[in-house]
């Protein structure tokens, strides 16, 4: 049976207080779905990655070049795909419902896409674009994804 | 030699006043630069094909699916990537600069990457992201672009 | 820590004997490593994703569409591409070694790519291109990975 | 209306004897359509384009990299993917038939696109894979290549 999933964008460098945010998220996400998808790489992909593992879940992370070793160490599961900025919407588009964390263009252009499929986002303290789902608290943002995923499913 | 490339994205449906917009647009752009890349399919990106062609510039569309006939009939070279959305990397990325008409997410997941790659977006009646260029009339956006292509080419 | 990773690659149709054969090949590697990467379609890759399944490994489908309802029942998490025949490289690139079964030119193109990559390949009664490591049973073909994972690892 | 445009690909170094024989062929292509795609880089791929500029065709490469600079001199217009090995997919599928000139795994997984997309690949001194049609000489590649841009087109 296929599993849950959720995605987590944002920044691939941030703040402590950003940081902290993520791991926290991370920890909290692992109590609701067994998959976590990210990118992979550094900021505050790392830090919800190991949130996540705290809690056992699966992590995957889908990186933009072909090398393994660009995962950062909390990923179980790397999927090197060589696409560059284009593996944007594999993150996306593997999960059931995204968070979005604090980040730049590319997490804007993962939110685009998250409008454009219809998948819903959770802007937690990220950008406010007409159509995602705003969160100010990690508590906050589980009740959204909670919500979601029960829409989703049903 | 290498040709200069201007792409320009936005919505695959508009009203009247944008087509006729986008059609002045591309018009005027064929006057500037030998190529136009789109990505292939109606509404805007079709009204600016349009335009290029009266002048006798070469168009280029990128499309979504591997199905050339999805090109519009002003394209003359069509890329059939069968990418999905991942295309809207490659539309952006071929050109020195971008103009962006009014779309909704598809187009803002393409000025994200524009601003993620550092690609000048110049932006008629569109998405207003911190980074973009603005402009209110196609005479407004040639002199932007001509300008663009200048620094982009010293 | 990264978990080991084993892709089988392998037409989306075969015979009754091929898919034994796959199941069979799937049960036997799910003793040597913890992940199953397939094309997460039907045929082979069905076949191999239920014998991984019966031993409790985890299957990874990297489908070609945007839908996970595309992906067999033994797939556990699908990552819906949408980018067609591209997704070929990502299915290979993911692996640290492949097995090849019986396909056609699909096949073909992932055992170029595992060629071009330098990932080691094994084929398991399927095409003989040079570069290839060939083998005839499950048996040698589990011989075959064991010893290439090994060789990887150190 | 679409122009007619044939691909070709081979290796991105090659022996003098096969750079002739692939701007010979770019010479003679360009008497046939009027754009060439190729993979945009060295080899093989810079002779064909060399050879088709002689005659002043549109040449077009499809680079793996994110950077024009990749692209060869003959290159008219680049589309700078960024996709790695996956932009293979993209070459041979902008194509209405392709010729194969000596190249190693990367010639094959194009060829074995080709096969699977039914686009047909005329392998001049290449891979010798069942579904190619084959041809010793650049007059032998330029009668296939006649005939089957005819066949397409009717």
């Amino acid at each position: 049976m296929k599993k849950q999933v959720v995605a987590v964008i944002g920044g691939r460098s941030c703040t402590k207080k950003v940081e902290y945010l993520a791991q926290n998220l991370g920890k909290n996400l692992a109590k609701v779905v067994d998959v976590l998808v990210t990118g992979g790489l550094s900021g505050t992909m790392m830090a919800v990655c190991k949130g996540f593992k705290e809690e056992k879940g699966i992590t995957i992370g889908i990186l933009p070049s072909y090398d393994k070793k660009d995962a950062n160490q909390y990923i179980d599961i790397a999927i090197p795909t060589g696409l560059g900025l284009a593996r944007n919407v594999l993150v996306v588009k593997a999960a059931d419902v995204v968070v979005a964390l604090p980040g730049k263009a590319g997490t804007l252009s993962e939110i685009a896409y998250c409008l454009q499929f219809g998948i819903p986002v959770v802007s937690l303290r990220s950008w406010n674009i007409q159509g995602v789902v705003r969160a100010k608290t990690v508590r906050q943002t589980l009740e959204q994804v909670r919500q979601l995923l029960k829409e989703k499913a049903s």
